[in-house]
């Protein structure tokens, strides 16, 4: 018995879901749906059949599990809700903002429909949300820091490609040493946005652009740039194909807190990720809480959930005895 | 409505529970319950009882939740599940070989008498297993590593003092920074037990004893000290007492694993503790889990239970809404 699996949408995510999934023996890819022509869709697993999005609900009995790989601006706030209707279900929705609505609608439409809907699984949100949870019960005196990177960020290498004179460009967020250390120190300082983060490009301007112009646009973009320290760099196209074209991310959680009568002893809570492919890393987590999502469907415990409502054991393929005999 | 807290066992860690209620406005302290002569026992909170443990019973209807404080090798084998017939309650049991057979016994009792019993919180087993399940779980194809320290071990420091000549020691477990390096690299390293921790140690000898013979014969003691490169310092009273008094601990769960479809790709979780305070830590862990402990009981999800079985969000006093909205 597998748990069978369906991948809606086949970019950079879905094929990291398609990776993940075979390296969990309990689990089988089934199928992939597209908005593309299926015939211009060519996956990595021999035999599996890629379908149009159209086709779909001809496909609700062999699917245990779909894995939403679309984008949060566009793609999920429309997805997950309309399938949570016909299938049990996980995306990766990361707008933070939008988290509560999103839940609320996804949550309503598994009720009314016995469907289990977890949302916002991956890193952050996801892994890194965990971690900000469990130090703050733990820690309650105490205060908290997300660190993103070094990593790309997509949305600032986009914003980038979007000025006149540019050609292609990509974004590095990067941790400032001196701010994690002031965190570690257990001073909780009080960090500004500047202070925790540096910004790094790489731009291949068009032949003829005006440099110093371009440089000065991308440092005072508003929102994106202007309130960091911003170094741009830049870089023929060739430079940016063999030295760019990786997608890593990571980041840290850190928790500083106080315990003892009098708050005299200070602890200190660090989790961090080091991504070679942010996407891969992604896809791997959904997958993990894809076992999740089958076995509360099992037990008929329908509705919305997130990474909050997931008791760990339910990501394991090991039994509770196997767990906590080798793992506790 | 608070959640009514019972410390049985007022040592170090019956200290940390009573700092740790103190920082969690949905806790209070009702009772002490101890071995010794209650007038003995002073404790920090105005106006909680202490009672002798023989009395225990007489408050079965005051208290929500039982904190067992004792040690593993004698007091929690026996006081778990005997005193889960009478509470919901949760002990820091951690020694790791005989947690199948106490999960065993608690859970039974549990059972047999609409209990919930939540063993083994702290950090390791605790924290640092959460971590070690998350990871393997999302990274099949990795390996993980667990490093502790820097920190004092108790049962080492105690070894040290059971030798003739020995008036007082302190040994600290120190992580190996090359051994760490090798697998933050991604190489996924074999490690030897000396490759990984270092153990340092502070002796006061008794005057005239024969210091090369003592610190021979704690380099060779086996279990303890033969398989590691072991440091020996001798130093006078005053400086243990002046530089050595803490309890500090801490470590690493590190998790190096591989994505993509030829397993190209390195990524790399780590968590790791700086703990100035060793019991309050543990103690912190044990009245967060306190809380998902008095939930379960309110829920009739009775039984034995592990760090792994509980949801996250029923650690924090955040509603479901309140978790989503900030920590995810």
């Amino acid at each position: 018995m597998t748990i069978k699996i369906g991948i809606l949408g086949y970019g950079n995510l879905g094929r990291g879901v398609e990776c993940a999934i075979q390296q969990n023996a309990d689990m089988e890819l089934k199928a992939v749906f597209t908005r593309r022509k299926p015939e211009q869709v060519k996956i990595l697993t021999a035999d599996v059949p890629v379908y149009s999005l159209d086709e779909i609900l001809a496909h609700q009995e062999e699917i245990d599990v779909l894995i939403l790989c679309g984008g949060s601006a566009k793609d999920l706030p429309e997805q997950t809700p309309e399938y949570a209707k016909w299938f049990n279900l996980i995306d990766s929705f990361d707008t933070h903002a939008n988290i509560p609505e999103h839940f609320a609608r996804v949550d309503e439409v598994c009720r009314q429909n016995q469907k289990v809907g977890l949302i916002s699984a991956g890193w952050d949100p996801g892994m890194f949300s965990l971690n900000r949870l469990y130090a703050k019960a733990i820690l309650p005196e105490g205060q908290d820091y997300t660190f993103w990177g070094k990593g790309v960020s997509q949305g600032h290498s986009d914003a980038i490609r979007r000025l006149e004179g540019v050609k292609d460009a990509k974004q590095y967020t990067i941790p400032i040493e001196t701010a994690l250390e002031a965190v570690r120190s257990g001073q909780q300082p009080q960090l500004t946005t500047r202070e925790k983060h540096l910004r790094e490009c790489f731009v291949v301007a068009e032949e003829g652009a005006d440099l110093a112009k371009l440089e000065e646009d991308i440092k005072t973009m508003p929102n994106y740039f202007a309130d960091y320290d911003t170094i741009v760099h830049f870089i023929d196209e060739e430079t940016m194909a063999k030295e760019h074209a990786g997608i890593p991310h990571g980041g840290f959680v850190l928790h500083s807190g106080k315990t003892g009568w009098n708050k005299e002893h200070n602890q200190l809570i660090e989790y961090q990720l080091k991504l070679d492919s942010n996407p891969e890393f992604t896809a791997s987590v959904l997958v993990a809480y894809a076992r999740a999502v089958y076995r509360l469907a099992q037990e008929k415990q329908y509705g919305g959930k997130t990474v909050f409502d997931i008791a760990p054991a339910y990501l394991s393929p090991m039994t509770g005895e196997e767990l906590r005999k080798h793992l506790l």
